[in-house]
This record gives structure tokens, sequence and C-alpha cells, in this order.
């Protein structure tokens, strides 16, 4: 009984398919594999922006881990992470320890607040089930309030999205399919309501094609979306927000502040005393800590540079998955009492941002780009795949999109 | 063109009835009819409970005014009342000013609060489709909190009734089928929430009979809610309440507070200067303001004395519907140029209580105690019967409740 000890932190993008992979590789007799997560699903970071907006359910973007991990062959540890000692090859629990042998860590991100007076007090934050969900009846309750007030509290009706990048922009979108339906079931007339993006940069989408930023801002405009580019958030209030544009402040009633406007790796992984930037490991090209030959970082929480344009890859699923599947190769690899590591090689494969029901924009297939429904399906097709790479065809039937024009 | 000008304010039981009788029973060239109101719809008020409690939309229990009146034939004024000037036949409104020959008074209930501290700030009262949205959003809202937060937060768990009343424990009942749904939208394990009502009586349902109350509360325990019997509701804070029982006071955590314990007639009612006992005026035998021969009281500001038990009826949707019936009787006799009005006399059929989805208690047909099942049939034909007097089998179709065991 001397299997090495594989420890999976998370159970994200990144540990979900490390694990899938490995109960696939690895013997029965081969390592124990243990996956710890706070919940006992799994759930699709990109997919929780249409929770928080109340276009899809919940339950839609989460997973029972126990539907595609065989719990016979991987030990699930619902715990949270406190803290990882390294050097003891250990990982401190809420509710106990663990020791390891191999330790995958995919704890994801958190969001980066950039020191904005009030936001964490009192803008949400597009993080997880729970907070999707709190999201959307945040938004629902005070519309309701809305023609329960004497006054004409114009700050319930107005959203303001903090950031014009990838994950703002897809909220918007929702939103523009969402706050028709709000209006009705809250009899509110929709030229009261507000959807508010505020861009310190220029543009919105910074770093997309020219063409596609237009497209995008065009068909968001035509849904009711504003944009505040060149804006800086300076402080979020109960009720309003500042921004400031050219040293001019204004101040803009809203009780509905969603942060979309950046992630850093998990504290923990800071905390260990791993060098980090903004939370992020830089690892080396297998994906392991520096100096940590038993500890891989996959998702969010590791750093790896384009060679290209020598800055840090987009902390995106895409990547995460791509992560995972050398690491689980490589475990297999050191299980199997090898040395020679693969290197990690992202293989791009597009970009495709959401603006709501049958509207997206993107690139694909080495530079092409897509409009409109076509980059909607495009995105589903790539949702579609990922499910199918987690669980198969039965999860795929489950809980995939099909409906090229609708969700 | 010297046609008498009658105007109803208020659109709920008496005030619908009033005008859709008198559409009927007076030619065109009769009178002038117009039907004041602040929203364009009417809506059940004995459904609001179900509304509030999110298990029936609040679509359902409303009714575009247009879809039973015949707006060619009765003006629809959207406004809201704000005094009456009896001495010189007029009502002010927000937006404009109304003459009269003939007024019909059907303003409604506010929640009486018995100066409770803090009531009126923190607590929700059931008062119309706007505050019952906002009462299932509430909830709601306070159970997406729960998981959010750091700290176990039991009083956004902890939902309070204040009273078990009649409409305490159609509201209870609505809430036994609707938390173990939220309780899975939420992620809350059921046996967290608790739903407790507090009664300042010794009994719930006071003076109803001995075995339906035990009915009831044995059945809704089963369904797990408390009942906190001969507990006066002290003050309402903004995360709870004080209750005091045999002169101990106990702090209950709740963020969901529900004023469920008394209704009072509308002020406007009582600042114009008829003599009024909580809001209602002791109207004539033929439901008129005493002194003021041009006005009729219909619904929960009309206070009649029952000379059986010399107390006076309760303020239910029953007796405004009779009492409509015989006003509009009574203005055709007066547009007629006849003196000889019609006394009324309730014609009480009996009384049911819903306990949640199949199951009631109550009294019909002369004294004939009925429970369970049969009940809940019982209640739904006193509805559809009410739908179908308002609007005809077309409504009733509509906004008919048939399935016999659920909604």
């Amino acid at each position: 009984m001397n299997r090495p000890k594989i420890v999976i932190l998370g159970a994200g993008y990144g540990g979900m398919i490390t694990t899938v992979k490995l109960q696939k590789m690895l013997g029965r007799n081969e390592a124990d594999i243990t996956l710890v997560n706070k919940h006992n699903y799994h759930y699709q970071t990109t997919w929780l922006h249409e929770n928080a907006a109340g276009t899809l359910h919940h339950d839609h973007t989460r997973i029972k881990i126990s539907d595609v991990v065989d719990l016979n062959r991987v030990e699930l540890v619902q715990d949270t992470v406190v803290s990882l000692q390294p050097d003891e090859k250990k990982v401190t629990l809420e509710n106990g320890e663990l020791t390891y042998d191999y330790l995958v860590v995919g704890l994801g991100f958190e969001a980066a607040t950039f020191g904005i007076q009030g936001l964490l007090e009192n803008a949400f934050t597009i993080n997880n089930i729970n907070s999707a969900r709190l999201i959307r009846d945040h938004i629902e309750y005070n519309f309701a309030r809305y023609n329960n007030e004497k006054e004409d509290r114009q700050d319930l009706l107005n959203i303001v999205i903090g950031g014009a990048g990838f994950t703002g922009i897809e909220f918007a979108g929702e939103l523009g399919n969402r706050v028709p339906e709000l209006c009705k079931e809250y009899d509110i007339p929709r030229e009261k309501v507000r959807i508010i993006t505020v861009e310190a940069s220029p543009t919105a989408l910074p770093g997309f094609d020219e063409e596609l930023v237009e497209y995008a801002m065009n068909y968001l405009e035509s849904q009711g979306v504003e944009f505040k580019l060149g804006t800086m958030l300076k402080q979020v209030n109960e009720n309003s927000i500042i921004v400031e544009k050219d040293e001019q402040q204004e101040e803009i009633p809203s009780s509905n502040v969603i942060w979309a406007a950046g992630v850093r790796g998990n504290s923990i992984v800071e905390e260990t005393g791993f060098e980090t930037a903004r939370g992020r490991v830089k690892v080396s090209e297998d994906l392991r800590a520096p100096g940590h030959d038993d500890i891989f970082i996959v998702g969010d929480c590791a750093l790896i540079m384009d060679k290209e344009n020598d800055r840090p890859y987009p902390p995106t699923a895409q990547i995460a998955i791509q992560e995972a599947e050398v690491t689980a190769h490589n475990l297999k690899t050191l299980v199997h009492g090898g040395s020679k590591l693969e290197a990690f090689e992202p293989e791009l494969q597009g970009t495709v941002a959401s603006l709501g029901e049958g509207q997206a924009i993107g690139v694909v297939f080495g530079g092409k780009k897509l409009f409109g429904w076509k980059a909607s399906v495009m995105k589903k097709i790539i949702d579609n795949r990922y499910l199918l790479k987690l669980g198969g065809v039965g999860l795929l039937l489950k809980k995939g999109k099909f409906n090229i024009f609708t969700k």
C-alpha cells in the first residue's frame, strides 16, 4: 500500500479536468486521488454572468461532481482550503488537514478591486453560484422596491457595470435581454431603466479587433446599453457611484453596481509564499511552482507568459482546461516513475464573446472574424465541446446549449 | 345633457362590482359613470398572500379593468385620490379633480399597526400587488444573501408573521408550501428555516370553531409552522423582533417580518370628517354616509353592525361584494328618480381559510364544518363564483382556479 497521494484543490475548470483525466489515465492501484472543493458541484464560471442577469438558471450552470467523477475512485472532500504548507506536504482545511505526495492547485480567481473606495462594501462581483444568484435577486429586489417607494428612486433602476471587458460586455448583453422581462414583471416602463458600463480604457473590449468592438457596441446600444468609455470608477457608495472623465467628476445614482473589471489569483497562493504577480504564480513550463516539484498550478492561479508579445495569457477557461490536460499527463508520468514532463503549449482556438440571445462576436480558427448569430452558434459549440470533454455525451445532453438561436 | 354623474372611487371588490352592475343596470344616456383607480387593474385582495409567499404569480391575481368594464360606457381615470370635499361634491386627485352627483367610496383598507414600535419601518404588510411582490422578493433576497454571508445570519431565514388570524394563517399555509421550494432554489437546508406566527390571543384564528382551529394548527405545525400564542409583538427592529409572554420578553432574530394582524379603513375617509371607528364609517342601512345622501360607502371603509352580537361585520370580500350590489341597485333607484332605497342585509355564506395547497378549513351553508381537501375545493368554488359575477365565463376561464388539488 505505497500508492502516491494526489490531492487536487478546487473543482473549477482546471481541477475538474485534471481529476477526470487522472481517473482515466491511472489504474485503481496506482494512486490515491483526492479532490477538495467547497461544494459538491462544479460550475461553469463562463456562464455565471447569465445566472447573475437571470437569463439562465444557475442549476443549468452547475454540475454535480458525482455526475462526472467516479467517487469510488476519487475521494471528494467537501471543505474549504485555508492554507498550504508545502514544506510539510500538507494542506490545511477548515475542518481538517490532508497530506499529499503531489498537489494540484486550482483555487481559481478573486476579484481585483484596485483599491477603489467602497467597491468591496457596495459593489457585487460575479464570483460563483452564490454571488451570481445574489446579483440576480438584488436587481429583482430593487425593481420590486421601486413601485413601493414614495419618491422616484432612480438608483433602484440604474444598473452599473464596472468594466467593458469580456465579462462586462457579456453581462451587459444578458441584461439587454433581461431588463424588458424585469420591466414586465415589476410594472416599470423600459425607458426608466438604465444599463451603464463604465470603462477606463478609451474603448470597449480592449485588445479586441476594432471592427468586432464596433459591432458589439452598436448592437448593445440598440439594446439600451450606455457606454462611458475613458471613464474611471472612483468611488462606489450605497446608492451611487462617482466617475471621473477628463478630470470632471460625476455622481450617478445606482444601487446595482456589478464589478466586472478584473480578476486576480486566489490569495491563498500568495500567502503560501510563492512568488506571485496579482495572485498568480509564474509556473515552470511543465506547470509546476518554482522550487516545488510536487506542486502543479492550473487555471487562474497560474501565470504563463505568451512569448510572442511578452504578456501573460489571460486567465480563461480554455487555457485552464489545456493546462489541466498537461498536468494530468505529467502526473501520470511521475506516478509511473518517469521524469520527462511535457511542456505546456497553449493552442489558442479563438475567443467568442456573447452579446445576449443569438448575438456574439469573436475570432476563431486563425483569425477569422465572426459576427451575430454565427458567432453565437460558435460560442455554444465551444461550450458544448467542454461538456463533452468533461462528462461525455451524457453530460452534454443534460447541460448543453442546443437551441442555436436561444439558450 | 343633464345626466347625473356617478363617481366610483377605488376598483376593489366594492368599486368593481358597483361599476359592473351599474353599466348593466343603467342605459347609456341615463348617467355618466367614472371609475377612479391608481392602476389600470383590479386585484383579488384575498389572493395577495399567495403572491406574497410566491406560490401564485401576481398576474393571476390581477384583472385588467378593461377586461370587465366597458370603457366606452365607463370613464376610467387612472389617478390617486387625495381628499374628498363632500360639501362641494368634489374629489381631489393627485392630477386633477372631479365633481359628482353621486359618489361611491370604495377606497379599501390600511394596515392597523396599533402603535407597535418599529412596525411601520421594519415590517411588511400585504396591502396590494406592489407590496405582495415586494414581500416575495424580500424573502427570496434574504435567502440568496444567506450563503454569501460570513456569519450564520439566522435572521435572514426566520420568517415572522404578526397575527394568527385569517390572513396570518392563510399566509403561513402558503409559506409551508413555499419554503421547501425556496430551500432548493437557494441551497439551504429546510430545518434551518423557521416560520413563526406571533398571536396576542390565547388561540390561533380567534372566533373560529375550536375543532377547526385545532385542525389548522396541527396541519400547519406538520408543515413546520411554529405558533407563539398569547404573545404580544412589542417591537420590530431591522433584524429582530421583541415579543412578550407572561411578562417575559424574548428577542427573536428575523429580517422577514410580515404584519397580518389587523386592518382599518382608508385614512382619507377619516380626514374627510365622517364619523369613523378605525377608519370605517358607520353607514346607514342603505349604505350612505350619515348626513350625506349622495355618498355611498362600500367595502373596508364601511362599518355595519351585526345586530345579533352587536359587533361589526368583518371587512371581507364577501360583504364588500354584497354591499356593492345593494349600492348599484340604490343608485339605479336614485337615477330613476325614486327614493325608496334597499336596506343592506348581509347573507353570510360561510368562511373558508386556506392552509396551503389542497388544504383548508371552513364553515359553510349554515354551520357545516369542512376540513382538508373538501374545504379547499369549497374555497376555490367561492373564488370562481366571484370571477363569474365580475366578468362572466370569459374571466372565470382566464383567471379561475380549476385544479381542485393545486392552484
